[in-house]
């Protein structure tokens, strides 16, 4: 009875691993996307194939925002920064009579963003420069440990698509080294995808601030700036790979126009290619939007998807589960 | 007979093999940059150490000109554009007459030296720009199939230094990531790291020109510009490392003043670090030069190096051999 109780005890602990040993995407419905991706990981893995790919050229990259983790109702980034502002108003007394600090501080949401992509970068230089970036990483991870999503209650890190994990830890298995190319904030990103998504800080590629290095009682520091010294959306995302990856991309995953021209980089490459687009179906479970949506507008990207061929995941239909 | 001559064929044949196995630094005399390297390798990777460093954390960065390759009597990247400049210059005619090019095409060198970083400038864009990042990394691999250093006659990628070569395979062999951190340019170096140095495109950081994505007959290029985007030298480099690594590196290698603030950086940080400037003594195997150089001086970071007992290597005692 007992040998029979820890043989069950042990097929109940290991039956998630047995049934991931089946099937890395046990997430995903086995519907088209499901099909596509594994096929093209076999041809580009086999050996001895037309389109064998060598391990060190086997390049995935993903959008973050809206492909990793959601994007809704605003991106968890500016999210972040607002609260930020509100953390540090006690500060910065100016901040009161200040636009915009004083219409987000005044709960005159309205007012705020009228202000549109002016007040916004106001907000995330305040909140963002000034710092070192150590200091930075630490409120992030704090942020982060504690904030709450406003519709679900949940931790920001926790509205992250399971099916896209696994894609993650599947491609890796089979050889491929996975990097992030957002249009988030690098030191944001950096803050948490080695423990979310498994990928280490020096494959995070993401828009940047200046730094500044400084001597501070001899010791030395890194200080965030308030300029901009790179922007990854849309054109930058091509160049984002070239710069610090210095190879084209095998397979590129996103969810927005902001990753056309990555999608269309990566497959524009001779041999065997992967593009796919998550689209966001699911008003139930996640959020549905595509072409007037102001976050993650999906619209030319979808309409050059259908041209080529790439796979478009149906979120309703092609995942069963979305969160983890 | 036949067995005792077979056996001995082995021995020959694996007797390299067996020296690495027994000494990974066989290149380095038994002096004190050998026993540091080492020492520190040996304690950050023995578990249970208080020194003990793990594996994702094992980040060690190396300049390139005069740390793993020769740069005299002119940096090799300044070479290839002066022959670039050279190659082009009949479908450039105007430059008989256009300074700097003119002094550069009638061997005038005096008048084109005159024009100094002005002049070298000039000369960088007009030999990098313009073209995209596929024609210019073929170009660069063309140069340097047949490209021979002016002293030695050599190909520059056998102007490579030996010891460095194995200490890279050193510091990998126990879980170390090496990365590439130079002033040099990015696209220059990716284009034979990884065949030179095993060091692929993505562990490679540099300075960097702007870049442009275009649709040429619908098919997507990255043209260079020449513009500036980011310098990795000096205060550049611990940004460099910050911005594409995402984490400080435990061991930096460097050789001149350029190098000081990523050596200041990298040993700045909490526990165990190693810092090691190459000090060019061997005016025979190679050039002698420090203080007063126009190429890789070294003195403030020396200077440094002997307060913060920083490891310094005198190429002529230490190295038993130099170039591979």
């Amino acid at each position: 009875m007992k040998i029979q109780t820890l043989t069950l005890g042990l097929v109940l602990a290991f039956a998630p691993l047995a049934r991931a040993q089946e099937d890395p995407l046990h997430s995903w419905n086995a519907t088209g996307p499901k099909a596509a991706v594994r096929s093209f990981v076999e041809r580009v893995t086999k050996a001895g194939s037309p389109d064998f790919v060598p391990v060190e050229e086997r390049i995935a990259v993903f959008d973050n925002d809206g492909t990793l983790w959601a994007e809704q109702p605003i991106y968890f980034q500016v999210q972040f920064a607002l609260d930020r502002v509100k953390a540090m108003a006690p500060q910065h007394p100016e901040w009161k009579t200040q636009a915009p600090f004083s219409y987000l501080l005044s709960g005159d949401t309205k007012s705020f963003l009228e202000g549109g992509q002016k007040s916004l970068m106001a907000v995330m230089a305040a909140s963002h420069a000034g710092m070192t970036t150590d200091d930075f990483r630490a409120t992030v991870k704090e942020w982060l440990r504690t904030a709450q999503h406003p519709n679900t209650g949940r931790p920001y890190t926790q509205m992250v698509y399971e099916p896209m994990v696994e894609l993650l830890k599947y491609l890796r298995a089979n050889g491929f080294k996975t990097f992030i190319v957002s249009g988030g904030g690098v030191e944001f990103m950096r803050a948490f995808t080695e423990e979310v998504y498994g990928i280490p800080p020096e494959q995070v590629i993401g828009s940047q601030g200046k730094l500044k290095y400084e001597l501070v009682q001899g010791q030395p520091v890194l200080v965030k700036l308030p300029d901009v010294q790179f922007v990854d959306d849309k054109t930058g995302k091509p160049i984002g790979i070239e710069t610090f990856i210095g190879r084209r991309p095998v397979a590129a995953f996103g969810n927005s126009d902001g990753d056309r021209e990555m999608l269309e980089w990566t497959t524009a490459g001779k041999g065997l290619r992967f593009g796919l687009l998550v689209h966001h179906t699911d008003s139930l479970r996640e959020w549905a939007y595509d072409r007037k949506s102001h976050i993650g507008e999906l619209d030319k990207a979808w309409e050059e998807a259908l041209v080529k061929g790439w796979t478009v995941v149906d979120m309703k239909n092609d995942w069963k589960t979305i969160f983890r």
